[in-house]
């Protein structure tokens, strides 16, 4: 089924629109034109109508839907609220409302916290709490990663509206400086997300719970990184209800933060390799290198292919791989695909 | 100084299998061929002396060493247990060896298990425990998963022959073997590994701790998921010194399972991709878009253009890139690259 969704490619850009219902679908959306006067314009042009393979995620419905994935998310914290409020008795510890600590319980379990405030106390309910911990594990590591990235990338646009406020930059310009920097600004707005995560728990903490100030953050930097020794956690029945939102969503974004960091650094040193590939002068063995058809001069696709796989972007095995194809469909051996090549009969699937 | 390394591409070849002097070398490493027959050829000859281009983490000095690795890990639980040493009265909880806990709860801390058996209990203490966790978290994020990589890829090879062994495989069949079904290896690898570290810690804590086989089990999934409890955890002077090797070892490992398993995914899904991209019917409006010099045939490089880009390997912006360097170096405007371009004095750079 996914498969007939690029089965046209000039359909595909129609498919793709309409799949990016979100906010990003401005970002990514771009124009079709298929006007052939220079060879960078026709590089735009022939290979825009196959935009949507660019994502293959997206195509194979690997794309994960942030409405599918708070779904997801509710009915595994549902069915886990559920197991551990049938086992309650099996559980011992600070205890406030029945279905309040099986709801608390399982947080604390799938973001891997735990405190120990509450521990399962018979076979059932630790086995029961192991295999909601993999589960969860699993859980937030891939569907909330994702949330996460696509709640950050939606704040990005809200991030460089603010700090650009004064400078009057038009929606588009917006969009081109988050595209430019977008590394940067996912990470900004990780690390802001954060601080407001932090100060929000703290305060929580030295109001509700009533810690002293050093106590509350303390307890805060050990839940977000999960560390949980436990010495320090919710006890009271406000407080329960909120840390079952509050953990999820601050351990969820201190990954994210990590990830954001590692993202950033990696950024750095990709630009840096582009800036040096693009501007350093061709040399005449270069020209020789990018010549694939020894035809002594370097055509767009040549000097396109040559220079993608200087920055890393495909290797050997992509280009060998697509070659194979290429030398069974140039039935005549010309080193050139025509439409005479295509009626053959040897054109056919491989 | 990195860029120096890369300056003639006919010398990268050489650098890099200098560089790849650990097991993967003899997997990355490829002969150099500079015949000029057939396009396909060519593309891989010419394109060969920039091999070392392909993986720009290890030209600029990104690559981490597995030493490194170690030597950092070492010197951070160095620091972190002769901090923890020096504030050993400001630590509560079941206590055995000064140095030994000292340690002990430098791993349970940095691996965020936070088992809660021992806690610092001043502000001091609490302060080291908050920052030793956050370096900790990336620490064991960024280097350590490089580390396991490293190992689980050596493994991998060891693993392919095992399975092998009957078939009596040659050397070179086998490395062919671990390229083609390189993500299913890796999986393998890593989960033959973690329950091997399951079912150590598990008779570990059961004949040492004196816990029953199922609390031992238990008791290694809260630890190994980070969850970490508290209401089980290693008391004994030995198992504290188990437990120092193990808990850093096998909360990686389980990282890593996690790591393999999302890459399996994406890896299946990127395969089904190829395998329809490359043998779809190509069709005459294909074989326009991908003819972009427009000369009513389609050379090599425009075929690998296309497809990669059908592939989502490169994007419309990769090609953008690189073309404005086309446009500027094509100082004739002819849509092509030759040695009068270079010449002229517009080719220098931009």
């Amino acid at each position: 089924m996914a498969d007939r969704d690029v089965e046209d490619p000039l359909l595909a850009e129609t498919v793709d629109s309409s799949r990016q219902s979100n906010g990003n679908s401005s970002l990514k959306r771009r124009k079709y034109r298929r006007s052939k006067s220079t060879p960078t314009e026709d590089i735009c042009a022939g290979q825009t109508s196959v935009e949507s393979l660019q994502h293959p995620e997206s195509i194979f419905g690997n794309k994960i839907h942030f409405k599918q994935v708070v779904a997801l998310l509710s009915a595994y914290l549902g069915v886990g609220a559920f197991c551990f409020f049938l086992v309650r008795d099996q559980i011992k510890g600070q205890k406030t409302n029945v279905i309040l600590d099986a709801v608390y319980f399982c947080v604390v379990t799938m973001t891997t916290v735990g405190y120990g405030d509450l521990v399962p106390d018979s076979i059932l309910s630790k086995l029961l709490a192991c295999i909601f911990v993999f589960i969860g594990m699993a859980l937030v590591g891939f569907l909330l990663s994702k949330a996460a990235d696509y709640i950050v990338e939606k704040q990005e646009i809200l991030l460089v509206k603010t700090i650009h406020m004064r400078e009057k930059y038009s929606a588009n310009d917006i969009l081109k400086e988050v595209e430019t920097n977008k590394v940067e600004y996912k990470f900004l707005t990780a690390l802001i997300f954060l601080i407001i995560l932090i100060v929000i728990g703290s305060l929580f903490l030295y109001r509700i719970e009533g810690l002293n100030l050093f106590d509350a953050f303390y307890c805060v930097c050990a839940t977000i990184t999960t560390l949980g020794y436990g010495d320090k956690s919710f006890s009271t029945y406000t407080g329960r209800i909120f840390a079952s939102f509050w953990i999820l969503i601050s351990t969820i974004c201190l990954a994210q933060f990590f990830y954001c960091l590692a993202e950033l650094y990696t950024e750095r040193r990709r630009k840096s390799l582009v800036k040096w590939v693009l501007t350093r002068k061709l040399t005449i063995s270069d020209l020789e290198a990018a010549d694939l058809d020894n035809d002594k001069v370097v055509s767009a696709a040549e000097f396109v292919v040559f220079k993608l796989k200087e920055l890393g972007k495909i290797s050997k095995e992509d280009i060998d791989m697509v070659m194979e194809g290429f030398k069974f469909l140039d039935v005549d051996q010309s080193g050139t695909l025509t439409k005479a090549d295509l009626v053959n009969p040897g054109s056919s699937n491989s």
